[in-house]
């Protein structure tokens, strides 16, 4: 009966990702690209009518955006997302615990904001916090009411994904977000089983797993990427920010049986290939546990024609090597085919905006990029011009006319000038020539501090600026780092006894220098935390009458992070169908209130301005009795194993045993993973079923409602 | 009858100046000042129930903000000023008009964000717009909904000031901003008689008018500041920012007749007397053509004690320059001087929160400096401790731990050791021991070009590129000034013909420099005009039906903005009452919609939603001929005066005759000037009788209202 689920079931997501606002600001053409298409995604979200944005990460292009690239994202977003449309979708979870603490709630359900289409997004690598109080773009957003930023990572060594839950008609969808982190430490952090999935305990089957991320898709390093092995199999669909070549048709990975999305970005940042595909935008439509996809293609976006030729085997070019002075031959050549590029990306305009382009939609100049190599044997020589004067001669008919062509011989060709019996050296320059483009600060600083030793000043603190400094934009960060470090010194120096100070002066040094070095990263979690406050227990809150306010039913379960590896493939037999009770009062706050938001879900806001009735004791159903978390320092199974070996049997000594009345649902939820349709309409049935016994209790704790300040039923709003 | 104006008729806004967020955000004890203090006066703004806050310049005290300040300004007006009240000013401007073409309304009108207490501000000389495109920090949170951004200043060389009119029950205001200039360049444009007030034509002398400025408001140099007697004497009340001492209590001005405000900064930005006064905000009470002031002291500020002692003259240390090593006695008197500096610091804080102190007012460290003149005759001398080192002696007991005292001997001092016949190098260095504190960079830049001739680089661009960069905080304002003069450069020369090329190229240089200069030059202007965009005609307009569309009544007349001087003492009688009719399409169209709004005003709310009526074509009331403005172009009477001679005979050749409806209407008014209580009971009556004439032509245009986009009747919101 799942054809039952129609559009007031259907939950319609516009996904973009990376679209880089700012990126080119300052080029003479292209400095209002990134925010023009910026604009166009959010036009279509309006137009479309979607539910919802979903947007993966590096909204903006630079750390600290110009006003420019900020105004034009209020403006796009305040134009497009406000409205008196109400937003259908009901929120299920704790404000505070999906959205850091940062807000009280999601911003659809402010009374004062009327927002029809909200904006969920995790942060990318390009906008992700730093500096004093650790805020980013995002939080600015955030806290103007525009954007609901959710996925933050606190604590990069130890991340606990809770899902924005949401409801629309019968479909219910579980929103992980995953906020980007360095990648090798994000890799370092999935293999140590440090990131755990909640998941809702109640009707948790009946939910579609999202998961947005933002992190390399693909092994650039055995060790800089996350896998989509090392994801959890219970996701319905990931969507993959981060990586700009846009593949928004799903993919199945066949070892998680999840679909893979990755939108790519709506700019292009780089001359390379992978930006030459058409760029688009997707919308997601989900109804129940099936999904389908209608693809956008972003009419805004500059033609991009690349192409990449090598002289010596073009049939263009062949014999001229031989040529004396070929300059100018070679030079002529290569500009017909540019000529030819750029025919083609007009082509390209014409074929998408023919017809019904409007006046404002004129063809605007391609990006351009030839890639060259011009290696030719020895003793004959591609004698090629200047690069930049080479595109020079495209100025006004081409968007980058300074790096229209990029010329490069084969490596070897350097290679060769090494003498043979030298291999360290090859060896070196070989690794060198790999690395010289993903080299990053970090790198460098760590490797300078290999060889020195300071003797004043820590040395991970000193490093943790220098990378503020370069790649946040924070030019505050090395002159706080040394004032902070030179007074914590200087105070303790001050304190010494006369006596001491000729003996051992170095020695003390260097003890406040290590004191600071573990300060340092004491202080970098406590920074991180600095914004995961929760409620405390309500005053009205009696626990004779209403039961311990931590003993509620185990509303989330923690899943292992990993996939079982060999059972993987028949999805759903092999994961255990346990739940962790856990130590933390927080989480058992959240199911509190994620248990009371589904019950408030299934009345839907006809019942919000309803006189409360007077609270009647209730008894919680199934209150299980709190039990210390298990298994949590054992040895862990990733420590030794190889990078390689992401699947890797799942303990279930990580996992207590289930309440029994809930395991009869997943039991029955389990078995009918693979054929949705079928789990589709049972869930609709038991749905019903706990709907009715949810509306007799809600009224009864209706005094409660007081737990819940964050919820939208104290003011009527768009009536 | 003015008694019968009461509660509904008063406006009450609350006025803050300078609150400077983000000042010593880096300082360990003093860094979550400035935001606590404005979070107090939004707090204030929301607990006092005001209709309004004006904020005069200066919100933060960073040209870019960093991303904490920002953070914490957009939580405390999201807050404070959102909410379900409705706001209760009927807006009357264009807001294209008055808010520089930024924004279609003002916040509270907007239907899909509730502003119950509008924020209206100028800017600063910290916060003004500045870099690519010229945004502000004011922009983003104009753009974000959170602000009104008004009395922008888009040519500094001619500047129009256009209030934003607004009405509550029976009482009209015109609120008049004027945005930070440079204060040498805006006294210039004051001296040159090119700052335009404008009025409301309709009903102006019922309009209470208040401007808001942020300049220098005591002499410093002789033109770096605006004197009050430069500013038209129509004013009621000035608001005046930049000057951080607290002077809340109105100050008559005897030549023109208004009062002046100066609220003072919220934070104490540098430890002089001027800052140690109570810091306090004020509400403005105006009923009609009076007003009162109500003074409310801010909580949250760091008690601050200061004094000056001159040690030679000072009892406790007589005598005491005449022993030998006198340092430790010196300092040790220095420092009972301090016990009970920070004594009177705790008292004043227990003064003002003792008994009702809360949990989270315990006293904060006081702000304690001591200026100390050491000074002593030949031969003697007082032996003074290294400040810092004196200073940290209050480590912990003081929140400026480095700067508690300030050493200094008298100049002449210095002066004594050259020689008396050097008269000019005694000239030359006190004169640069006066200006060391004020010197700027750009003054420094102009200095070294003065010296200098650049051959290559145009040099006004290379200045602002310079001063950019400085203290704009625009870390790319001279990489793109580079870039931009130098390719300009290199593609002139490129295309000089060959035999050119040898002969010439120093003086073809020269000239793309002279073209570069130029350019600048008007490229300024260009950039500063950039968003001043107006509303074309609208395409249902029938100018045979309804009239020219150009050809309306004047609602505005532009005022010299000089008062006259012999007559200034009897307000009102020496001023002309006349127009000038605008050869300025765009104030046309201001006036148009000023007097739809003053109808639409006058009907309220209540009709916002009725149907539109059939229109009928209408006869406009005195629809002027529009006449080219006159006498723009004659000598300046300024250009040659004195710049101390403020009071000029003001040109009447510069005013057009009036219509004579209006011209009646106005001399009523202006025998009443000042007895604004008999002023006000005519005022009602005649208004009364306005409006009844003005419901009617009202419904006849109602089908015109398109013509007016930015108004609030489109949608209902909050009923």
């Amino acid at each position: 009966m799942a054809q039952a689920l129609a559009e007031e079931d259907t939950i319609r997501i516009l996904v973009s990702t990376d679209n880089h606002v700012g990126y080119a600001e300052r080029d003479p053409i292209r400095k209002d690209d990134s925010w023009r298409t910026f604009d166009e995604v959010m036009q279509i979200a309006k137009t479309e009518d979607v539910d919802m944005v979903l947007l993966g990460g590096d909204l903006f292009h630079d750390n600290k955006p110009s006003r420019k690239s900020m105004y034009q994202v209020i403006q796009s977003l305040r134009k497009n997302c406000l409205g008196m449309k109400p937003c259908e979708l009901e929120f299920l979870s704790d404000p505070q615990e999906v959205f850091g603490g940062s807000t009280d709630c999601v911003n659809y359900q402010d009374p004062d904001i009327n927002i029809s289409i909200p904006v969920f997004s995790i942060h990318g690598n390009h906008d992700d916090p730093s500096g004093d109080g650790h805020y980013c773009s995002l939080d600015l957003l955030q806290a103007a009411g525009l954007v609901n930023y959710f996925g933050r990572v606190p604590e990069a060594d130890n991340i606990r994904v809770k899902p924005v839950l949401l409801q629309k008609g019968e479909t219910k969808l579980a929103l992980y977000g995953l906020s980007n982190v360095r990648d090798e430490r994000m890799h370092r952090t999935f293999r140590d089983n440090r990131v755990h999935f909640y998941r809702p305990g109640q009707q948790k089957n009946d939910f579609f797993n999202l998961l947005t991320l933002h992190q390399n898709h693909y092994a650039h390093t055995p060790t800089s990427y996350v896998s989509e092995n090392m994801l959890p199999e219970f996701l319905d669909l990931v969507i993959w920010g981060h990586e700009h070549e846009c593949l928004v048709d799903p993919i199945k990975n066949d070892i998680t049986n999840f679909h893979v999305i990755q939108p790519g970005s709506s700019i292009a940042t780089s001359l390379v290939e992978g930006e030459a595909v058409t760029k688009q935008v997707a919308i997601l439509n989900i109804t129940g546990k099936r999904f389908t996809v209608d693809k956008i293609p972003l009419r805004t976006v500059r033609p991009f024609v690349t192409r990449e030729i090598v002289l010596a085997s073009d049939k263009r070019f062949k014999g001229l090597e031989k040529k004396q002075d070929n300059r100018q031959e070679v030079t002529k050549r290569l500009m017909t085919i540019v000529e030819e590029m750029i025919q083609e990306a007009h082509a390209m305009w014409e074929s998408t905006h023919g017809g019904n382009a409007t006046g404002d939609e004129q063809a605007p100049l391609p990006l351009i990029r030839l890639k060259v190599e011009y290696t030719a044997p020895e003793g004959s020589k591609f004698d090629v011009e200047n690069p930049q004067r080479f595109s020079n001669r495209f100025a006004n008919r081409v968007a980058n006319q300074n790096d229209v062509v990029y010329f490069y011989r084969k490596k070897t060709s350097v290679m060769r000038k090494i003498p043979n019996d030298s291999k360290e050296l090859r060896e070196g320059v070989a690794e060198a020539l790999e690395s010289v483009d993903t080299i990053k600060v970090d790198t460098l600083v760590q490797e300078y501090f290999a060889q020195q030793s300071l003797k004043i000043l820590p040395q991970a603190p000193f490093g943790d600026a220098v990378n503020q400094f370069v790649n946040k934009d924070d030019k505050h960060a090395v002159e706080m780092f040394l004032l902070e470090s030179l007074s914590t010194q200087v105070k303790g120096l001050l304190q010494l006894d006369d006596d001491k100070v000729t003996d051992d002066l170095e020695a003390q040094i260097e003890e406040y220098r290590k004191v600071m070095e573990k300060d340092f990263v004491i202080g970098q979690k406590k920074q991180a935390q600095r914004r995961r406050t929760f409620k405390p227990r309500p005053d009205n809150w009696d626990s004779d009458m209403d039961g311990h306010w931590h003993a509620q039913p185990q509303a989330l379960e923690e899943v292992a992070k990993s996939p079982p590896p060999a059972a993987s493939k028949s999805r759903g037999s092999a994961r255990p169908a346990s739940g962790v009770v856990f130590s933390d009062e927080d989480e058992e706050m959240l199911e509190e209130v994620v248990a009371a938001q589904l019950k408030r879900g299934a009345r839907g806001r006809k019942t919000a301005a309803a006189p409360a009735k007077k609270a009647a004791p209730v008894k919680k159903v199934a209150a299980t009795k709190k039990a210390p978390a298990r298994g949590r320092k054992k040895p862990n199974p990733f420590e030794d194993s190889d990078e390689e070996e992401e699947d890797v049997i799942m303990e279930d000594d990580d996992f207590e045993p289930p309440p029994p009345p809930t395991r009869a649902t997943r039991g029955a939820a389990k078995s009918t993973r693979q054929t949705t349709l079928n789990f589709a309409s049972q869930s609709q049935r038991s749905t019903k079923a706990t709907q009715k016994a949810i509306e007799i209790s809600d009224d009864e704790i209706s005094e409660d409602d007081d737990a819940f300040e964050t919820m939208p039923t104290k003011r009527a709003k768009r009536r």
